[in-house]
């Protein structure tokens, strides 16, 4: 008798008997898994859905429900604010973002279908406000709808990409619309008579020859035979709490100590390894410290521990906060000047580390060398007077000259602040969410969606809010019905 | 009948017939596949080699012949130079240069032996002159032994791991020490008995249940079944010179144009994956563009595009080169007064792109803001004439300071200047060079060593001179002993 392993398919020959049979099972109960089941159910599949822990939710209903959406010459949202946002900087930005890790197919796939996923969205239930917060948000404090929630109105995107805000947020008023989010397309795949098994884990894929034909879940300390005629969904999100898988594949994580996600322990990526598709861009993360918080602070400027700036502080904070994990020293410091200081979010946990009445004072209280920091700061000062960012490209009205003191420098440390991440590193699928072979070749009944694959968000210095959950929901939609049809 | 595939082990219960039959069969003729070679025969195995090209080399071939070598009280030439090389500083060394992807049982393993290693080296031949040669080299252009051939003296190495010099270079005279070290192992292994079969490309590997058995190879456009009775030791290098497996799993490359190697297809790696084997760290690479010669220029300071320093320049030149690749702009600039400039090599692709009789002249001519990079170079001079560099702490006497005029900007372009690299991520090996699947097992049978496996070299940040053929040499080694074994 074989051995029931993450690593490696049960011979469907070997099956002792059938404790469940479906045409589709889709594991994990994210937003990933949820769109899966709403579409394979929707196609007429007879649909499961196994999760691993008592409900629904996954990393998306810790997340803000905010979901990146535009092109087509603009949503409703969009185009209300006055954005005619076409398909083809939509599909630009998307594939920048991705840098050298894009996948062109998904991009140009998710850009052309963009619009009508918000149709979708809307059709399950999902309530949109349909108005634009201008300003410079990690998520709505209110209800609104849409907010700049990436680099696009920043250097280099702004030059090849016509700017647009695309981050669409749930109706919710304020953070955390990953739940409602959930809560809704939960009821949706109920509604369509999607059997939900929770606190079942699963454990193997099953195949007969190539081909995936089911799973083995563990039920109360039980292996249960799930058969899965027409197939299997993958949503079961990335490695973030996996520090084995970490230490392997994304060890750069290690500089930082606050792996934000739900149970997401790679299973996904090792039981479709197993099957022989391939992971790619393991080493990707997402990182942010939540320094736009005030947002005021978003007008401040970042210096390494040479004094050095890094990078146009107007792109997305995540970004931003990506290069600064880049920078040697183990820190990096937010500077701002007495009419752009409000004290920092606690959770933050950045410290005033230097303050003083000229930057030179400054400086000199961070134990940098004389004329580093200061330098610095009167070259952007004298610059960001006459509205320019000779070295950077940072765009007004976010450059501001910060020459009104007293001074004061915020330590970004990376061992100590909430630099909160994940991983972006998984399966390689297809843009139809297939899971692909090393050739390319698809596994037949295997399909894979959300953070177990590398989907759009595939570069850490590319993020931006909103493309996890866009990824999430198209693809878990596209892999629900490729698996529907078997 | 089952396909042969890079992908799939062949079953061995469909081996029409064995055409060869031997102990071991080892896949590729570099420096590792030598070493492997030389150990299973030495240990009374029957070995055969095959080859896809007509002759011995692979990218060791086209290599200095340089190899790191330290530990154990040092090597007779540290020792004559004065340098007491201890096994913890050489530990900690090479753990400090794996950075994020250092394997510390490997770097344990080749510290405590690297001495025994090199009096192996010697007693199968290898030449030594034993003389240590001060200065800054790629390679010697004599035929001097020692060498620095990493960033050991820079900071922050230099600071945690005593400094030593440990690129050992084969007596040969002049650059392409590697040739005469492949002939000479070459030599050994045919003096021994092994077979060695060329024009003979490994196209897939034989299993029997879980264990390999043995290799399918590839001749006079046949496929010929070989079996291997205790085991085969894929030495085929890595994956530089595979456009696909780049795209996919090294996509940063592609910011650069000269990759080295000889035909560093990834075949190695891609038979390790079908058999259950797992591949790492494939994002990282080795990248250098030879900025050091003449040797003089190694005292130039290097900026990017802003104007900024980024990297304390007197460590190795490729830990330099990776870092500059590293910055925004597409370009960085060495900078070199009239003291320490001379024509730079043609090959390297290094441009002038800049002169002044002032640093605020250069500055201009390179289209850079006022106060840029003159203020960099201000600020450098001043503290330089202290023996100071509070940015990055540069050493002397490489800190020097650039002040005599005229000045020169030499422009290192990714996309035009001569930086070649390859790639070090590949399948995850024991400290024994065992094939390791994804749960941390051994494959029974397989066992590989070369830039097919993530090895000493392991972080492009931290690559030194030397580590490549250390880990071919002595892990191709490891390999051969326990694929005799069986």
């Amino acid at each position: 008798m074989s051995e029931v392993s993450l690593h490696k398919p049960f011979p469907a020959s070997q099956v002792p008997a059938w404790d469940m049979e479906t045409d589709v099972a889709v594991i994990g109960f994210g937003a990933a898994g949820a769109c899966a089941a709403i579409e394979a159910a929707s196609a007429g599949a007879k649909v499961m859905l196994f999760e691993r822990n008592s409900g629904s939710g996954g990393a998306s209903g810790l997340s803000g429900g905010e979901i990146y959406i535009g092109g087509n010459g603009g949503t409703d949202a969009q185009r209300a604010a006055g954005f005619e946002d076409s398909t083809e900087a939509f599909a630009t930005y998307l594939k920048m973002a991705g840098g050298p890790c894009a996948d062109e197919a998904k991009c140009d796939h998710y850009a052309a279908e963009s619009l009508n996923h918000f149709a979708w969205l809307k059709a399950q239930g999902v309530p949109y406000r349909g108005n634009y917060l201008p300003g410079k948000h990690i998520e709505p404090t209110d209800d609104s709808t849409l907010i700049w929630s990436g680099s696009e109105a920043a250097a280099p995107f702004c030059h090849q990409a016509k700017p647009a805000p695309r981050g669409h947020v749930i109706q919710h008023m304020g953070w955390g619309g990953g739940r409602p989010l959930v809560d809704i397309l939960e009821a949706k795949a109920r509604a369509l008579g999607v059997e939900v098994v929770v606190d079942a884990r699963a454990v193997a894929l099953v195949a007969d020859g190539d081909r995936i034909v089911g799973i083995v879940v563990r039920i109360d300390n039980q292996n249960r035979f799930v058969k899965a005629a027409n197939g299997v969904v993958l949503a079961t999100g990335g490695f973030v709490m996996n520090e084995e898988m970490r230490r392997k594949y994304c060890p750069e994580t290690f500089k930082l100590t606050t792996p934000i996600g739900d149970k997401d322990d790679g299973v996904g990526i090792m039981l479709g390894l197993g099957a022989g598709g391939e992971a790619i861009h393991m080493e990707q993360f997402f990182t942010t410290c939540p320094w736009t918080m005030p947002e005021i602070h978003a007008k401040g400027v970042f210096v390494n521990a040479a004094g050095q700036r890094f990078i146009n502080e107007d792109c997305y904070h995540g970004r931003v906060s990506r290069c600064a994990v880049d920078q040697h020293g183990g820190r990096v410091y937010l500077l701002l000047d007495n009419a752009h200081f409000i004290q920092p979010m606690d959770f933050a946990q950045m410290t005033i580390a230097g303050t003083g009445d000229s930057w030179e004072e400054v400086e000199a209280e961070l134990g940098m060398a004389a004329g580093t920091l200061s330098a610095t700061m009167a070259f952007y000062n004298a610059h960001a007077h006459e509205g320019r960012d000779p070295l950077f490209d940072k765009q007004v009205p976010i450059l501001t000259p910060l020459d009104q003191g007293p001074f004061i420098a915020l330590e970004l440390n990376f061992q100590t602040s909430y630099f909160s991440f994940f991983t972006l590193g998984g399966l390689k699928t297809s843009a139809h969410a297939e899971v692909l072979d090393r050739t390319g070749v698809p596994i037949p009944g295997l399909f894979a969606a959300g953070r177990c694959t590398s989907g759009l968000p595939a570069w850490g210095h590319g993020y931006s809010s909103g493309m996890s959950l866009a990824d999430c929901t198209f693809f878990g939609r596209q892999a629900g019905k490729g698996a529907a049809q078997g």
